[in-house]
């Protein structure tokens, strides 16, 4: 067997057996395949595609080309979501102690935020003292006692998905859809999950910007769970506009904490957020009691029982508990992190309504803010953001708020302005407003 | 301007500026773009080609990554033929001599032979103290007195060829119809030419097995040199069967001496060297005609001309003076060179006609004999080979020898012997024979 054989046969959209993927993929891996014959096999593979059967033997490849999670000695189910990102996308900050709080494990192992969208593991950084770099035998205790935790990608964890990743992200190779189903499953896998949830975004501040292209990756992730023996389902959800009121790693914690405790000086949740969270919740544990053995519960049943868990203050409790164990400042996290100080209200310069909300260009303002990256290697300011009071199809007067910038200074505000400027479209007639829950697979 | 932009457009198959692609290609001749992005760039070449104007334009980057040869001081006509390679092919050996005593300049730099197809600066190796390798100044010096010159490609003639030739050997990305074109049109247009003659072989013993392919390559050669202002004909010649009686360095050489000398002692050339040969010395002398500025000349009082070049002893004298001069030893040449000792005859196992000969096996079974490579760094043994005396369509008896084999022991031989008998099918009834010539573009 050799690498330009192999190179060969992709390129001429022949499919390559388990053994023939195992050798280019763990070859790549230990360095003995070089970068040169990785990208040129990721560039056939973004022409020629790959089976239903190449994909999964490229998820168990990558999956255990390191350590996996240890769940097995946790009697409760084990479920998570992945989310393919987006603009104000906080979910899992609350799914997880939601969930938890309910008796479902939900172990998470997350990524950092990239260009226009947000990451998991930046939110929970912008908490005091919160340690998102555990080994995995402390993730597994943990998940194992408290139900959930959060970590970082480690470096045993997936390696060849993490070099394999790098190379995709300089070589044009990202917009595949088996690499991007083994990218997400191998790691998925690898937290020793039984069942998975993918929300998949489509809109302007999502990955895949048309609903056509989010519906074949979903069907992807979904058949390539299934072929694991996992419980699977995919919502595609819409991502044209900010989900939720805040946008910014500090700011998203904040609306988190608000949501899951419900106290008296909390507004409520916005609309769209909790509709989505809800609905993601319900379906998270309709899946946990598949894996059960049971039957599909009743779904108004089931979202009485977790909006019980959250007006209880269970759900609250499960977050503090885990954030106190994984060294974040609880205390902080109850008085609201603090934002930035250059505080500057965007206002609608004319009456009439929120036609559209660019998500890409309002994710790139957060980065002109400091509070995104650029590469990989920038480090970012947690406290800086955004505060949308205004969405689609919401009227707005002259002078009015649509949101607040939250800047380190006037400089950087401005710039944030004027992106926001061309992001939100003021029209004349009312639009008509996306459907949330666009498709479930 | 970025390499990932740059490879998103070219995924897309749009097509790119002269300035996008002078920023790729000398950005990775100097090394500020790594292999891995020019590899995934190949890879995306393959599937979605280039336009003819990116074709011409990636062939002038490459063609001035170096230095160029400057032949403008020199009168004459400048011509070259390229042959695409295969069994056999020794026909520059002789055409460049002929021509030149025939007042048309050859320039020649060539290549090196890869697995089953042999290379010209081998055979030129074959003989004692040639020379290969002179200074770019040093051959200029000697096309401008003598009208020819032989040497290897040197590291300041188009580098960016090398390093992209080199990657695209390990990455599945020889066979791409615009890469070949810019690789070979590149090299052709450094030498300083007016004229070329493009050898496209088809056949088992040649690189485009199928003539659909083979005329594909012709019309892209043929037009790239047009619109870099060259006279440029294509001719496509079967490759079926080994071109003349010898093949393996040593042998070859004397093949051609043979056929340049035509003396009492030398046996006349095998039929199809000779009418191939002489069809593409009359194609040169045509195009050196038109670069002259005169109409295309009578073939016949063409080919009648050039014959008398070779039977005054012109054309041999004109090869001995390059030879001396390039260091070569013209009595070893004239006396033979050397072959292996131990000769083995490949014989007739049943009576019949020669059906077919697979030219790939025979190459590779010359590589088996150490007279070709596996890689480009394998050293070769010059004196191994073959002579055959049967070709397809010509009857044999049992016993009756169809090939001689030089080899340096009794067990190369063996394999060599065991690969000849794969690769040559004796038939009951005699094939039909593939036309030499099949196409003129």
């Amino acid at each position: 067997m050799n690498a330009v054989t192999l190179l060969k046969k992709k390129r001429s959209g022949e499919r390559l057996t388990k053994e023939e993927l195992t050798f280019f993929i763990n070859g790549f891996t230990k360095g003995e395949i070089p970068d040169y014959q990785m990208s040129a096999f990721l560039m056939a593979v973004y022409f020629k595609g790959m089976t239903a059967e190449e994909t999964a033997d490229l998820v168990n490849i990558m999956e255990y080309s390191g350590d996996v999670v240890d769940l097995s000695k946790l009697k409760l189910p084990k479920v998570d979501k992945h989310s393919t990102g987006g603009i104000g996308d906080k979910t899992t900050l609350i799914l997880a102690p939601l969930l938890a709080s309910c008796g479902i494990a939900y172990p998470t192992i997350a990524g950092r935020g990239l260009a226009h969208t947000g990451g998991t593991i930046d939110k929970f950084e912008a908490i005091p003292g919160f340690k998102c770099f555990l080994p995995l035998k402390r993730f597994e205790e943990l998940v194992n006692t408290v139900g959930l935790a959060f970590i970082g990608q480690t470096a045993e964890l997936c390696p060849a998905d993490k070099k394999i990743y790098a190379l995709r992200d300089v070589t044009a190779t990202v917009e595949s859809i088996p690499l991007i189903v083994a990218s997400i499953m191998s790691k998925k896998l690898a937290e020793g999950i039984d069942a998975i949830l993918f929300d998949v975004k489509t809109g302007s501040g999502a990955f895949m910007k048309t609903e056509k292209e989010a519906e074949e990756l979903s069907k992807a992730l979904v058949s390539t769970a299934k072929a694991a023996g996992k419980f699977a389902t995919a919502m595609i959800t819409d991502m044209s506009e900010p989900l939720g009121h805040a946008v910014g790693n500090a700011n998203e914690v904040n609306e988190c904490m608000a949501f899951l405790r419900q106290g008296p000086q909390d507004a409520p949740p916005e609309k769209r957020l909790y509709e989505l969270t809800m609905e993601l919740a319900v379906e998270l544990y309709s899946l946990a009691e598949q894996q059960r053995g049971n039957k599909r519960p009743n779904k108004t049943a089931v979202k009485e029982l977790l909006e019980e868990a959250l007006k209880s203050g269970k759900a609250y409790s499960k977050f503090l508990e885990i954030v106190s164990l994984q060294g974040g400042d609880t205390n902080a996290l109850d008085e609201g992190l603090p934002l930035a100080s250059k505080i500057v209200p965007f206002i609608a310069e004319k009456k009439g309504f929120i036609g559209s909300m660019n998500g890409e260009t309002i994710g790139m303002a957060l980065v002109e803010l400091g509070g995104g990256r650029r590469k990989t290697s920038d480090k970012i300011d947690h406290s800086v953001g955004f505060w949308f009071d205004k969405f689609v199809g919401d009227s707005v007067k002259k002078g009015e708020v649509i949101a607040q910038i939250y800047a380190k200074d006037a400089k950087t505000a401005e710039i944030a302005r004027k992106m926001l400027e061309s992001a939100i479209e003021i029209t004349i007639e009312a639009p008509s407003k996306a459907k949330l829950i666009r498709k479930t697979i």
